[in-house]
């Protein structure tokens, strides 16, 4: 076979469902889809089981695949053998979930990762900015998200899961996913529409929203440039804390709210710049991630190179 | 020659001296210098020539010593040749020490690093603790000094400079050094000697030191204990955020002010169990660095290794 031609596997697990697709070397999905796994928290042979399982159905599908990557949101292993604490799913704590498919597809091989970290690979691998070896990666969402690449590679940390930033404490000792998540967002966008009622223009009477939040700030609403000022300076500080941790300026951010990063940039540029040296900002960048709702699979997809 | 009798050059450079230790193999200090630096700053030779040259007295005073180790006090870059910001010394600034230091030297070995990473190796490789492949450092004086060991050997992140924790953003922005190095500690205990008038003691008229908070609060001074509760809090905050980044939950704590941490630890305790979940808190250890004043010299001559 034609190298260039080969496929892999990506598999994006949520929550409540898993999003497949066979992605080419050049990161193009050339087929997508989704299984919803609801029903795996009931059937009788256990979520694990099902999970295993369904892999199979993909591997007969596409029989020319050898290699699998699996992005999981929690915390996994060193060795990435075992999910250790995936909320979202609490039957997959503490389940050899590599060993389980080797035993069923022995001749093909699985790389497991972290969902955020392999969003990032993702970003590295496939993106068109073409990130250097070195960046930090924010994925803004239901929550915050966050993962390095260091010297080309997943930073794993000491134990293997690093960069938790969205449990980083910040002002007055909340976690920066409790002030700056979706539900953060929204909180400082309500509080804002009470301050400012006479700035309030088409937020009147609707229901608060991210979406209703960037289309707004689009239009130039100073209420909405206000909420997302104040989450500028909130992420900018963690940022901040975060460069001087790792010493790694360049910095991606994707996720649903990233649409909205053009109204927070010129806050977290303030901020970057007010708290670090010359010898981090001469060279820092903070740039939108390119692969939107892609990045998933694409990054599931890029742990197997 | 015996390799157990193998011996190291271990110099500590700050401000104003240099510390320079012959190490053994197993971390004695068999003899022990001090150079004042200050003349170097006003000779014409300029302070970098001056500073090689006071390498090379030693080298010739002890000529069965092959490889150096120079804790540096600032930035450096990642291939550990060049100083960058060293703010104690701005003629260091963009200087290639280790090519100056084998142009004279050539048949010897030199390892330049971040004083704090420096010391940090010293404790790995000589504290009777033993600590494991992976541990934070935290070295508490006039500033706040950090450095991690990760899979055993020093983590530089991605630019070469990682692990600036005096730096990182906590309550109201403010730097953690601002806060909780010396004089921000020694602010906190003149806020509560103001609070609580009827508690202090025999701090009473007194000029506030750290010596005289240790004392006072191995003594039970309420003032004292007070001063270090908060210490404690706010450390913790930072040490829960680095532990989020770097996942390493063993940390060593050294410098003068660590004498007190026995009056920090209940709310660096309480700090770090609140905020973090079982995965963390299960192994977590939080202990006293064990090399006291010889940190740095000891620490340098672990480059060498």
């Amino acid at each position: 076979m034609n190298n260039q031609q080969e496929h892999f596997l990506g598999v994006d697990v949520g929550g409540t469902h898993l999003k497949i697709g066979k992605v080419s070397l050049q990161g193009e999905i050339v087929s997508f889809d989704k299984e919803d796994t609801t029903s795996y928290r009931e059937d009788p042979k256990g979520f694990n089981a099902c999970f295993v399982e369904v892999i199979g159905k993909y591997l007969k599908k596409y029989p020319d695949i050898q290699k699998v990557g699996i992005g999981l949101p929690g915390l996994i292993n060193k060795e990435r053998t075992t999910t250790l604490e995936i909320p979202a799913i609490p039957a997959l704590d503490g389940f050899n979930l590599k060993a389980a498919l080797l035993e069923q597809y022995p001749d093909k091989s699985f790389c497991l990762e972290n969902d955020a970290s392999a969003a990032a690979m993702g970003e590295y691998k496939f993106a068109s900015s073409k990130p250097s070896p070195n960046f930090l990666f924010i994925t803004m969402g239901t929550g915050i998200g966050s993962a390095a690449v260091i010297d080309g590679e997943i930073f794993k940390g000491a134990r293997g899961n690093a960069m938790e930033m969205g449990h980083m404490l910040s002002r007055g000792n909340a976690r920066l996913e409790t002030l700056v998540g979706r539900n953060g967002i929204l909180n400082i966008l309500e509080r804002m529409v009470n301050a400012y009622p006479e700035k309030i223009g088409r937020l009147r009477d609707q229901e608060l929203g991210t979406h209703l939040l960037v289309d707004t700030a689009r239009e130039g609403n100073e209420v909405s440039l206000l909420t997302f000022e104040e989450v500028g300076d909130i992420l900018g500080e963690a940022i901040v804390s975060t460069i001087r941790i790792l010493d790694i300026n360049e910095v991606y951010f994707g996720g649903g709210i990233s649409a909205g990063l053009e109204f927070m940039m010129p806050a977290l540029e303030k901020t970057v710049r007010q708290y670090l040296t010359r010898y981090y900002t001469q060279e820092v960048q903070l740039q939108k991630a390119t692969l939107g709702n892609n990045a998933g699979t694409l990054g599931a997809a890029a742990l197997c190179f």
